[in-house]
């Protein structure tokens, strides 16, 4: 762990620079009531330069200089050995890094964890319906074709039926990073896994596409939960 | 389909000029969640021209660069003879292009496309209800009195029944151009067409009445849901 | 009815000046739902006149320009006898004005209709619950006590019920006139009347009282449907 | 109760001191639906001043130049002897002051007072389900851990149970001292009492710590009256 400020780093004029870009994505993430009261959080990748939100601080209020830079590749764990290169000496990095990293390991641009109620009703109600192992599914719907098939695979169809893993909540975030880990094993296509009575992971080949996948999954959740409201069921029956 | 890049007409300092209100409409679209995760568009017919908000953008962040313009009238299909007088070389036409050219035929100067929840609700609930062959239908409600009659008819009145044709999605929005075209022509006197499991396109006269009759019916569908789920019928029973 | 187009009447650099407050409400109102798709409306009396706004226009967009000036007092019909000192000439007046006239007759010093969903939805269901008599009722909630007792009687306290009139909706805006003033003689301590499958009239002394009032409202009426849904009675049982 | 009026102390350029604070931390309350109709409050507490919204302004308006500054400490009654050492003088003092300081005396740094709906909805619930003595509790849900312990015993568990003590509403809102004083003497590590059928005080160490307590806490009664909508316990049964 390093204690280096590279200032240079996260100062910028470029509004698409991402010291620029997550404390705008924040703001906006908290308008929707995803990110408030400092739960969740953004991350992007730009080539070998990892850029992370600090943790416990307020998302909407966010600014470039409380970003944290990191080397990438690094250590997942332990956290000591991850190579920060860039640290705002009063704050803490965000409990969500290896979770962030898990994601760009795996060829993400951008990943963003919020804390969104539909996505936690939804974890609710398929434990309920269908049990532990259950998944989210949903299909017939054409938001549904704003997320993709798989890395490569283009996108899903308007028939096609969405699939969005579960994993249980731990009692520390940096603690779900195996579960996370084995959900994106299990399930390769996946850009997005549930966290029960938590919220949910969405990550994306680049901060646009990572973006729109989170709004069209949020869209989707709030709609099965207004469906499930009315008696509607989410997979349409053949 | 040409390729000349005509910046000339999406450039200008008027706010009223369609490069400029198609972003602005857009952003304001994006903030009620009409199209969140690049869903919907929205076009407008100036003269021999339609302005086409492009395929995948963020609704939010569009700006008037990113606008094609077609010249009027111009083939439906194939998709290769329609005269682009105007192409951001970087972005694909919007695959709304032929429902918007299909109201513009029937004299529309502006047509607006949404994702809206309240939109897909209803068209479930309908179907639940009525079956397949059932439309959207809500009286005795003040803000039915925004929408048009019919083409010189002057708008509904309170007393009267407005009623929103259904019409079933399809695997890729192009093809939707012949249901719909079908909805028009037997319902001559509509100014909008749900699209069940998808959302509605809308139309009117000129921006602000597509605009202002967009607005009276999402008021609609979200009233007529709540009211579904407080158990009171959208038509008033005599 | 004059033609005079006294623009001095409605340019004026002072924010609180009713021809700038008038657009600045309606554009907080649109925000909360209450006015789109161009109803509802806000009038605001200074002196001997009466600011109001135009009909048909979008209310998030009205300019000071757009305000119509009234002599007050005025017939309130026939309408061609209403002494207009200021017309936009492009508009008309919006159809309100004679319901805005007899909250001004009153003693009012700014009227307000929306069209809220809340309220309307409150309507429907005293209607299904009481019958076309029964009129809103709701008792021990802290937020009663932003609503007066009556002119010069304080504002309600927290046991106390507060009780808002709901009369029936006519074919045409203007027709409810006599419904609304009925109401207002008998219920000679309100400040404002539902209409039912319509909205509400909202007035007050004043700009900043009519306003609060109109947000307490809502705000009450907003809980009572959500109370509905979960079987919580309005009036609490003794 | 002097009539000095310091204005001194609520001029400043920095936007972080309270006078500046208070009316923006109003602005986003009011934007979140909390404190409409002039309902709700917030006070800061720096050093030896005690800074406090006036009552009965528009909160979304309230301007440094409204804001009252007390000696800290001061007596809580009778009002009389309150040491205001700065007074606007056509307003009268948030009649949440006794409350407010019943906080700082606790050694709280800010308070914030809602009328959020979501808080009156499961103060209704709790009576409803467990009676008068019931207070809320929430369990297994990741936003719990945005809430502390108690003080200096750092924050909450995602296994743990959060609980809210809920106290009866009185006539005045002055009244409510000796509840709140009891509640926070029997639960002295809460940092939130709900007050039946009318809102919510929540203090923190911080303006920051106060208001991401005060955004968890509301975020939780939200997802509870969801939960409750669909059938979903509260509190995970083991």
């Amino acid at each position: 762990m390093t204690d280096v400020n590279n200032d240079h780093l996260v100062q910028s004029s470029d509004p698409k620079h991402p010291a620029n870009l997550i404390p705008d994505l924040c703001r906006r993430f908290y308008n929707w009531g995803w990110v408030t009261g400092t739960g969740g959080g953004t991350s992007i990748r730009r080539g070998d330069h990892i850029f992370i939100a600090p943790s416990g601080v307020q998302k909407e209020m966010m600014e470039p200089n409380n970003i944290f830079v990191l080397e990438f590749p690094t250590p997942k764990y332990p956290p000591s050995d991850r190579k920060y290169i860039r640290k705002p000496l009063e704050l803490k990095p965000s409990a969500c890094t290896p979770l962030f990293l898990a994601a760009f390991e795996r060829g993400a641009g951008c990943c963003i964890h919020t804390h969104s109620q539909w996505a936690v009703l939804v974890t609710l109600l398929v434990e309920r319906e269908l049990g532990a192992e259950g998944s989210f599914e949903i299909s017939n719907i054409e938001q549904i074709k704003g997320i993709p098939k798989g890395k490569g695979q283009g996108m899903l169809g308007f028939f096609d039926t969405l699939r969005i893993p579960i994993i249980e909540n731990t009692a520390h975030e940096e603690d779900l990073t195996a579960g996370l880990e084995k959900a994106m094993e299990e399930n390769p296509d996946t850009y997005a896994v549930l966290v029960r009575r938590h919220g949910i992971y969405v990550w994306g080949d680049d901060v646009v596409k990572a973006k729109t996948q989170c709004e069209s999954l949020d869209y989707l959740f709030q709609l099965a939960v207004e469906m499930h409201k009315l008696g509607l069921p989410w997979v349409k029956p053949q």
